[in-house]
Formats: C-alpha cells, sequence, structure tokens
C-alpha cells in the first residue's frame, strides 16, 4: 500500500468532514428556523441557507474529490468492504455519483417546482380544493421521472426514487412484505373493530398541564437513554429530531393540554431517533461510517422506543405510578389497566398521523401504492382523489370526509419527497425484527422495563445498529442482526401479542 | 460612467452581501453557543466557528475584492463621500487595508494567545493569583504592539488599536475629553459621598419572581419600540444583543430574583443595542452602509435606553404602577420616589459592571490609561496589580479586595481587546450629546415618557444615527447632528441634573 493512497485518503476524509460540518451547520439553521425564529426573519433564513446549500453542493460535486473517490475505489482500503475505509469510500462514490448525474437545471427545477409545490398544497389543502395542487403534482410527478431516468434504477424507475430515502431498497421486495402485512392487517384491524371492548379514550382528554408534560416527557426520554448533556428537547409545531453536531441532537415535540399521547409519545418517538444519532461514532461524524444507513431504519429506532417499549404494559408498570404522580388530578381514579388500553385505542382514522400501531401501516400502504402508479404513468393526477378514497375505503372501510383530510393530509408529495412514505412502514417491520431479535439475544426484557431499566436494550441496539453507521447497507444490517431479510412476521406477532388479549380476540 | 464601474460595484456588493450572510450565520452559531448549547457540544460548536471563519476570512482577503476596490476608488461612484456607493466603497477598503496588511502568523498567533490568555485569565481570576496570567499578558501586549505596526497608525500605536474599535477615533482626541470628565467627576462622586441621604436599596433585593420579570421586561422593550416580530428575548449568563439578520436580532439577559435592577436594565440596555440594528437598513444588510458606524456609537445607543431613559423619574411615572402590579409583594409599600432613588444609588465600588452611572467612567479611565502605558511600554505587565489599586485609590477612594476582584475583573486584555473599554465611555458621552440634541430638537421628552411614549425619541434617533450605517465616521457623525465634537459637558449637565437634587448638593 503506498503512501499516496493514504494521503488521497486522507484529503478525502477532510474534505468530507468539512463539508460534514457545513451540514452540520445547516441543520442548526433549520431547527432554529422550526422553533425559534422570529416571525419576521424567514427571507434572510432562506438566504443564509440557500448560500450554505450552494456551498455544500459545489463541494459534494467537486470533481476533485470524484477522482479522489476513483483512485481509491481500487485501491487496498477498498478491499475489506466491512472496513471503514471501504464503507466510506463506497458510500461517498454512490453519493457523488447521484449528485453528478442531476443536470444543474433539474436540481433547479426540481427546487422550483417543491417551494411553489408546498405553496399550492398549503392553499388546496386550506381551501379543500384539489385542483389547485393538481397541476403542481403533475409538473413534481414528471419531474421525479426524469429524476429517476439520470439517476438509472434496477428494476422500476420507482426504485430509483426509493433509493433517495432507503438506499439500495428494491420496490418489488418491499411490495411483495408490505403486501403480505396488509393481507394480515386487514383481518386484523375488521377484528377488533368486530370486538365489544373498547377502551375509555377520554381519560387521556383530560387535563395535562404542559408544564407537568416537560417534565415527565423529558424524564422519560433521559431514562430510556437520552443523553441531555448531549441534547435539547423544544417545543415546535411540527416535531423532528436533528442533529448539528456528534453531542448535539435536538429533539422537538408539541403539546396540547387535553391530549396525553401527542406530547409523551412525541417525545418516546423523537427521542428512538435521537439515541440512534447519539449512538453513531462521534470520531466519525461526517463520514458515511459515523451517520444513520436509512430513513427506514431511523424509523425502526423511533418506532420501537415509542411503541414496542413505550406502549408496552411493562412500560408502563414503572412508568404509571410517575404518571400518576405528575398528573394526580387526571389519573388519581384511573388503574394501570384502564390507562393502558385507552394509549393502545385501535381504530380507523382517515388520517396517518393520527393512526395507530394496528392501523397505521394501512394508510402507507395506499401512498406506496398510489406513489408507483403515478410514476409508472398508470394513474392520472386527476384521478388521484377518487383512488385514494376508493383506497381508503378497501383498507380501513372509511371514506375520508374530505379531500383536505384525504389526498392532500400530507406535505410529502408537494416536496418532491416521492419514495419516502415507504420508509415509516419499513421502519415498523424493522423494529419488530430488531425487538425479536434482541428478546432472543436478551432474554425477555420485561422485567427490565418493569424496574426501569432500558440499558440492555439499549446497549444492543448500540452495538448492532448504532455503532455500525453506513457500514452495511440497511437490507444487509438487518439480514446480518436478525438473520432474515424484510418480514411481516414479527410485526404481526406482536400486534396480535398485544391487541389479542386487550381485545379478546 | 462605465458600464463596467456599475458591474465591478454589483460584483462587490455581492460578494461582500454574501460574506455578510456567512457571518450572519456565524452570529446564529455565537448565539446558540451562549443560550442553548448542550454542555457537550462545545468541542464541535469550535469546529462549526472554525470552518466559517476560514471561509470568511478567505473571502475578505480575496485579492479580487482588492482589484474592484482599487478600481472603483477612483470611479465617479466614489465620487460623492456620502453617497451609499462612496461610503461602501470607503469602508470596504478600509477593512480590507486592514486585514490584508496582517501577516497570517500574527493572526494565528493572536488567536492561539487569545484563547490561551483567557484560559489562563479564567484560572488566575478564580484563583487571585496575577502572576499566573502575567506572562500571557505579557505576550499579548507585545503581539498587539506589532499589530499596531503591521496596521499603521497617525500618532501613536494605541491609535491603531482603537481603531478596530472605533474607527477613526484618535487617542488624543478621547484622552483629553475623558480627563476633562474626570476633572469633573471626582469632585461629583466625592459631593455624593459626603452627603447625608442615602436610598434605600434593599427594597430591590425583594422577592422579584422571574416569570414576572421576564413579562415586565419583554413589555418594557416592546413599549420603548423592540419589534419582537423582528427579534428575541432569552437568558444567558453573561447578557449581549446579537443580529442574525435583518428581521433578526436577539437580546439576552440574565435574571436574579433578588435583584431588581440586574434583570431589568440588562434588557433596557439591550433592547438599546437592539433598537440600533432594527433601525439599519434592511436593504443594505452586510455592506458598511447597513452596518453600525462603530461601537462607541453602539453603546450609545444601550446607554440612552438604560441610563437617561430608563433610570430617569419620567419613564417611571408611567412604568412604575406596571411595576407595582408585576410585584405587588415587593412593591407594595414603595412609593415611586423611594424607588425612583434606590435605582438611582450611587457608591464607589471595585467592580465596573456593578458601576452606577456617576463612578462608571472613572472605572473606564483607569483602564484607558494603563493600555495605553502597556502599548508604549510606559508600564511592565508586572507592575500592573499596584498601579490599578493606586488609581482605583485616587480615582474613586476604594481599594480593591483582591487582584480578583481588582485588575483581573475583566476578560477583554485576555482575549486581546485592547482599544475596546474606551468605547464605553465614548457611549456614554455620545449617548448625553445626542440626548441633549434630540430634546432641543423635540423639547423636552418628559411629557411623552411619563405616557409610556417613546416614539419621538426612537424616530430621532432612527433618523439621525440608526439609518446613517456607515455613512459617515462616528466622530462625524456626531458632529453632524449635534454641531460640536466629543464633549464631556452634555454628560456632566445630565448627572449634576439627575443627583444634585436627588442627594441635596
Amino acid at each position: 500500500m503506498t503512501n499516496t493512497v493514504h494521503d488521497t485518503y486522507a484529503r478525502l476524509r477532510d474534505h468530507v468532514r468539512t463539508t460534514g460540518t457545513l451540514t452540520s451547520i445547516d441543520a442548526l439553521l433549520g431547527w432554529d428556523e422550526r422553533c425559534l425564529l422570529p416571525s419576521h426573519g424567514g427571507e434572510h433564513r432562506a438566504e443564509q441557507m440557500t448560500v450554505l446549500a450552494g456551498m455544500i453542493h459545489a463541494r459534494q460535486t467537486d470533481p476533485q474529490l470524484g477522482e479522489w473517490l476513483a483512485e481509491l475505489a481500487d485501491s487496498p482500503l477498498a478491499a475489506d468492504p466491512a472496513s471503514d475505509t471501504a464503507a466510506n469510500i463506497r458510500q461517498l462514490r454512490k453519493q457523488y455519483d447521484k449528485k453528478t448525474r442531476l443536470p444543474r437545471a433539474l436540481v433547479e427545477a426540481l427546487a422550483r417546482a417543491a417551494v411553489r409545490g408546498q405553496q399550492a398544497w398549503e392553499e388546496a389543502r386550506k381551501t379543500d380544493n384539489f385542483a389547485h395542487f393538481q397541476p403542481h403534482l403533475e409538473q413534481m410527478i414528471s419531474l421525479k421521472r426524469q429524476q429517476a431516468d439520470c439517476i438509472g434504477f434496477r428494476e422500476t424507475r420507482y426504485d430509483a426514487l426509493l433509493d433517495d430515502f432507503e438506499q439500495d431498497a428494491l420496490t418489488s421486495d418491499v411490495a411483495r412484505v408490505l403486501e403480505a402485512l396488509r393481507e394480515q392487517l386487514v383481518p386484523l384491524v375488521a377484528a377488533i373493530a368486530g370486538s365489544s371492548r373498547r377502551p375509555d379514550v377520554t381519560i387521556l382528554e383530560r387535563s395535562y398541564p404542559i408544564e407537568a408534560q416537560q417534565m415527565f416527557g423529558r424524564q422519560a426520554a433521559e431514562r430510556i437513554g437520552f443523553d441531555f448533556k448531549s441534547g435539547r428537547l423544544d417545543v415546535t409545531a411540527h416535531p423532528f429530531c436533528s442533529t448539528m453536531g456528534p453531542h448535539d441532537v435536538r429533539l422537538t415535540t408539541r403539546y396540547d393540554e387535553h391530549y396525553f399521547n401527542g406530547g409523551f409519545f412525541g417525545i418516546l418517538h423523537e427521542a428512538g431517533h435521537g439515541l440512534y444519532e447519539q449512538g453513531l461514532r462521534a470520531e466519525e461524524f461526517g463520514l458515511p461510517t459515523g451517520e444513520a444507513i436509512s430513513l427506514g431504519i431511523h424509523e425502526s429506532q423511533s418506532r420501537m422506543w415509542e411503541n414496542l417499549v413505550g406502549r408496552s404494559e411493562a412500560f408502563w408498570r414503572h412508568h404509571y405510578p410517575l404518571a400518576c404522580a405528575a398528573y394526580p388530578d387526571a389519573l388519581a381514579d384511573v388503574p394501570l389497566e384502564k390507562f393502558y388500553f385507552a394509549i393502545n385505542d385501535v381504530r380507523p382514522s382517515p388520517i396517518r398521523v393520527e393512526a395507530d400501531e394496528a392501523t397505521y401501516n394501512l394508510h402507507i400502504l395506499v401512498r406506496f401504492e398510489l406513489e408507483q402508479a403515478l410514476i409508472d404513468d398508470q394513474l392520472k393526477v386527476a384521478d388521484l382523489p377518487g383512488v385514494w378514497n376508493e383506497k381508503y375505503h378497501a383498507a380501513l372501510g372509511i371514506k375520508p370526509p374530505s379531500d383536505a383530510d384525504g389526498v392532500l393530509q400530507d406535505i410529502h408529495w408537494s416536496a418532491g419527497l416521492i419514495g419516502y412514505f415507504a420508509t415509516y412502514s419499513l421502519g415498523n417491520l424493522y423494529a419488530s425484527q430488531f425487538f425479536e431479535q434482541a428478546t432472543a439475544d436478551l432474554g425477555n426484557l420485561d422485567d427490565a422495563f418493569e424496574h426501569g431499566d432500558y440499558a440492555p436494550l439499549l446497549d444492543w441496539l448500540r452495538k448492532n445498529i448504532h455503532s455500525q453507521g453506513q457500514r452495511y447497507s440497511a437490507t444487509e444490517l438487518v439480514r446480518r442482526v436478525t438473520g432474515s431479510a424484510l418480514d411481516h412476521e414479527p410485526l404481526m406477532r406482536h400486534l396480535w401479542d398485544k391487541f389479542g388479549p386487550l381485545y379478546g380476540l
């Protein structure tokens, strides 16, 4: 191995880390915009983010980077595919190719269409007028098809779009598993709907003072392992988790005094994302080996802590007495069983973000199928609202009350995020696969949870998932950790194990 | 005028505005660091700021910039010195020359000495051990002398350092006025010390709940004209005001439940800075014509709102009933006169940041003289603590209890901020000069203040000072607005007008 190759790698590493540092500055600008920015500050903030984005893009498509990567691709540093050096070279090569394959005109057209699309979508949603959004979505679909053609794909154009969010995933693989999931979910949801048992969800709509929610949520996040010396929790309108540095991971949530679930499970969800980010190797920050592998794997972490841990009975055996102390007025007369049933209410609804564990993936399936049909030109945008409503009826037995609360409910398509929705379901599927494996490796975790001890699970996740960064693709990582490919059965087992007893199925 | 010159100016403008945008990003990184950053996030934040500082410095010293400026200096765009184009060309030329005259090695040595100096100062202050700081200060003085020699100066090396904070000010001019000020201040302070009247300051140490302080302070800031749609107010350890964009000006303060003055006058002070920033021309952001002219003028705005407005009897005729409503427990039994006297307590103390309006400038005079003596090599660093204590005794009649609360009390020298202190006194002097002129132009303002109406004064400041940006140098601006050069008499008239009646002098 010559010195030259090492020198080249060192230069590559410096270049990419500096780009990563700029990206982390962009994350702060975005976080601040959504949490703190004064109302008149938006225009200049957009200017700041545009200047920075230009610098980041220039660095990411710098021909020098391409030359270094070409030199390194055949070098000994790339020989062992599981080594840090090989993983970085491989992933950076992919990113570079993707970035440089898109013509500048298309990148700009996509950015413009996203800005205008979101504005049109907002207006269309407000006025329940799909026709106002239709031409924007038509243009976006056309641009996304062009994008797919520039990038290239294995089987279908949609593969290229999915790859933006779940690198290396194949649409046909995902579709097969989601289809199998649907076949088992629909009867489960129907069985629950037919049950005479119903939780009293009004107990979650009593008064939960915001300050108590802040304290209780923060304590829970800290308890599951989120490190507030390397992170924060703040308030925003549309909650998210964002990383501004290896020791600066910020959760956001929103509180409604009369809805316990929103604030609390929102915090657990974002803390799940945050634990992944805090578990990445700090010394690799900015490099692929120090970054999360995919949105699906990221979502598996948030869903695991939100649902598999946070909505479990064992979790509440420890936390319910604390909840009663935090909210004496709301919970004094509520036994644990009643509370546990209420937070696990299953009820088909037209709105994805309000969906429960059982129905959630049916919402995703509708979107996943419609996106493919649009990109494959098998569905016209004009026909979308009708087909949307049909599919909701078939999947959930309900008819959306309006387009605003139907086909227009999500921002994603207007912003060009096509291929994104699938990662929510991948997250749910991976979460159950990982959780089953963790239980197989560590034994039943309920005992630990009942004592408020989440360290065994977190350590397992740290070792098997977080610290791996982008060493393996998501598909490969799941196979290595669980011994199986993407699989719907662990999730279905979990849902039956939980809802069977609750609803007397 | 050829098209070429206009094209060059447009390119210059774009270049400088983009640099300004990067600088505004740096301001957000700094603000966030001091207000919100998780405790373990410091290392990466330093990395972010270093990367950005490198990019900013490269743009500021870009030879292309020098060429544009050389071309424009003799162009018709520079002909009318009071035009925006001429002001920008002139000021950018000065900045460029200053930046490019310092050798890279010296810039780096200064940066290193500042970091190490501050660490040593912190330790020295904590352990009351000047000897620990001495070699660092010696090195810093030596580097600052080199800096002055590289930059060049009119009369003394200290001119070059003062110029960093108060561009174009001449040390001899400032010294003459401060000397005249001292001659009148010392007898005033002595007369007050000899008075038998004393306010009851314990009323300011009663319980002022933090939440009430936040609300009351915010209301006052809003009332004097600070626009919270283009700004914020947050909490930090060492209060400051910082601008992240033309409509994003952030004030910070700190609260002590048992000390009314700290939080409240801190907010008024920072809001004074903030009003200046919000009054700059937004469309010129990033260009000299859209930036504050000097630290002295900046401080004149904060001191005016803090002291000439906020510590006036007329101000409290309107705000005192509101204060009594906000703090019923603390103020129910306190008449306005007693409160007004208490917030205007004059008492020589060893600590600058705790000093009142009358003694404050004596603290500055000590530092201003010592800095010059150090830079002129007429005082050895080793002798500094002794001379400091002698001067404090001469000026204020007190002996500092220790070096920690004496010569080591301020961070400035350790960070290389030599020439900075004078701007605090310039601010006090300018504030009184401006305020006298505003009163001459608008008539006595007490009536308006008594009705909580600060718009006449603010409009006057907007027109005469804020909107001017860097069109004129500070010295020139003061002369244009007030018809006089820097002058100690308006401040002395204000002090006698206020303290004469209060102390029965």
